[in-house]
């Protein structure tokens, strides 16, 4: 990862800004810019250089991930830390603008900072710079996350040897996760959701200790931790008779699939998020199902598991070559069923690169 | 779980300041004080009632889970919902002043909020008010505890069965987990730390794809979720020959433990927590071993793995009945190894339960 060349973005941003320093609070943004990975700590960014503040809990830890940056173990509140190193090099300057991440930063803590704060130095709300430049992915975060998705798909494979009438979902997920630590994942990117029968209209219907019962769908929404990068796929499959399943959830699953594929396929540079939302929209309107797609198409994907940009309805964050999207249109009704199908994909320069290698062919266990 | 009373002891507070309504953002808080468990929503508790707003993924859930407030679900985002419900209630008072708590709410969501109110209604900084509330534990909140906590034990038993010399970090996690989902825990509370060798010199060493080496420590610190509350526990083993360990290891294991047990021997209503820190971090100095204790000796657990009070050096909080806490003391030698021996306990009218059931004896693998 080449923090250096992050940094130096960061920094050419800064130098036309108000702000004299940046102290980075959110720990992904931290991650991104320092390699960082532990539970606490702030970077400040400054025009000459930048200064990682941890715990003791993180000394040795600090010390052998930080690169492009100078570590202070803080030995008193981590604030504390921040405000003397900035008393100190405060005689330098006259007056300080130190800009805070807006999203992330509470009240309280900028209330505690301004109180440690030396004369002359100011907090001000700094927008979401950092975010800005995750948008989109170089080439080693395309490489992980390409990884992360893989590994991630692997689990799906072993969710259909497992789930079958009269299984928990719990035990669906359990071995799901079993399998994604042995095949390296940190850890899962979010709850595992295995929602079967009524619960499959639960867009975020995790898993439960309910028993699959034949004769409805499960909705399987997993994904993967691999080197810090998540995946997040979705794949929804019919319980019991494939050919004997209802017309309506047949109707309704190729219906989500054409929606699914629309909205990939409208991918590509220069296009507006809202533009690939609307497409997956148009497909379930003309099937009558427009008002059960009740969420956004997708979101972006990469050291968090939700980033920007939200693909939904108006967003006008134009795609550029490198952003990571995922593409996720379901239809719920609910005490009924639902259905959701979910890739990741991957801008190119000429479209997209469809990331997730699963089947969407309807499919019965 | 009593929605009702908590709510009515918030509102007793809430009688006694400037507040006219207050605005939980915290999910944790949320949940204790109406029941829900989704990801995204605000309760906003008024002297006549509460009202919980979501957004469309959560509808059929948040009608189901949630107690004690009326739902709303919110079609546009969930802020402007929020400024629209006080806009058609304002009418009926002079000015409102709406508190938001503090250590949550971040300078971007004031500045919306701010934005969207109508006039005469202010957003002011609240404190941790329902942190406060959730300080003491009740009856059911004390049996899931328990639950979790036994459930959490069970998982060591699990390690002990695998970790042996040749076997990966990861490889042992997997199985506490997979056991772990399998007998009914949601998920795990915290990464899984399995830490060998000079890993376990690092007191937030999350297991790795290292492979464990024989003569060494293994720091195993891990906990679960099971109906919505927390276990903590951490259990240092020594892999080879046991009477074999160098004399030093067996020493600062030894003290550890004695530490870890005058530690819990000072918990009793009416001590402060600073005076359990400064138990455990005597009998360390007495071993010579006080400047390797480089953490606090615990903190508070229930929904959240990490909440009040800090069990740490001068810490002023009194310990009452119902409190939960973990007590964990740790030296670590960078490069070389590290011990921690951790229990959760509950304060109790005489002193203290101790939750965890499992032996400290020392013990090899």
């Amino acid at each position: 990862m080449n923090f250096q060349a992050r940094q130096k973005k960061l920094r050419e941003h800064l130098a036309t800004t108000r702000f004299d320093l940046l102290l980075i609070s959110h720990l992904p943004n931290i991650r991104y810019l320092c390699g960082f990975t532990g539970s606490a700590g702030f970077l400040l960014v400054a025009e000459t250089g930048s200064v990682f503040f941890t715990d003791v809990r993180y000394d040795t830890q600090a010390h052998d991930e930080v690169k492009a940056a100078k570590v202070v173990i803080a030995r008193q509140p981590m604030l504390q830390c921040i405000a003397e190193w900035l008393g100190k090099r405060r005689k330098r300057a006259r007056g300080w603008n130190v800009g805070v991440e807006a999203e992330h930063f509470t009240l309280a803590d900028r209330k505690r900072l301004n109180a440690l704060l030396p004369s002359g130095t100011q907090l001000k709300q700094a927008p979401a710079q950092v975010e800005r430049l995750r948008l989109v992915k170089d080439a080693d975060e395309l490489a992980r996350i390409r990884a992360a998705v893989r590994l991630g798909a692997g689990l799906f494979e072993r969710a259909m040897e497992v789930l079958r009438p009269g299984v928990k979902e719990s035990e669906v997920a359990a071995e799901m996760e079993f399998a994604a630590r042995r095949a390296g994942a940190e850890e899962m990117s979010f709850p595992t959701i295995i929602a079967s029968g009524a619960r499959s209209a639960l867009p975020h219907g995790r898993a439960s200790d309910a028993v699959i019962g034949p004769g409805g769908f499960v909705v399987c929404d997993f994904g993967v931790i691999l080197a810090g990068y998540c995946s997040d796929q979705t794949r929804t499959v019919w319980v019991g008779d494939g050919p004997g399943a209802p017309a309506d959830a047949r109707g309704a699953y190729e219906a989500v699939r054409e929606a699914q594929q629309a909205a990939a396929d409208a991918v590509r540079p220069g296009m507006a998020v809202g533009e690939v939302d609307e497409a997956a929209r148009k497909v379930l309107r003309k099937a009558g199902l427009g008002r059960y797609f009740t969420h956004s198409t997708g979101h972006g994907v990469g050291l968090e598991i939700h980033e920007a940009p939200r693909v939904g309805n108006g967003q006008k964050e134009i795609l550029q070559p490198g952003m990571v999207i995922t593409i996720e249109p379901g239809v719920y009704f609910p005490g009924k069923w639902g259905v959701r199908i979910e890739d990741m994909v991957a801008v190119t320069a000429g479209g997209c690169e469809v990331l997730t290698p699963t089947s969407k062919d309807f499919r019965a266990v």
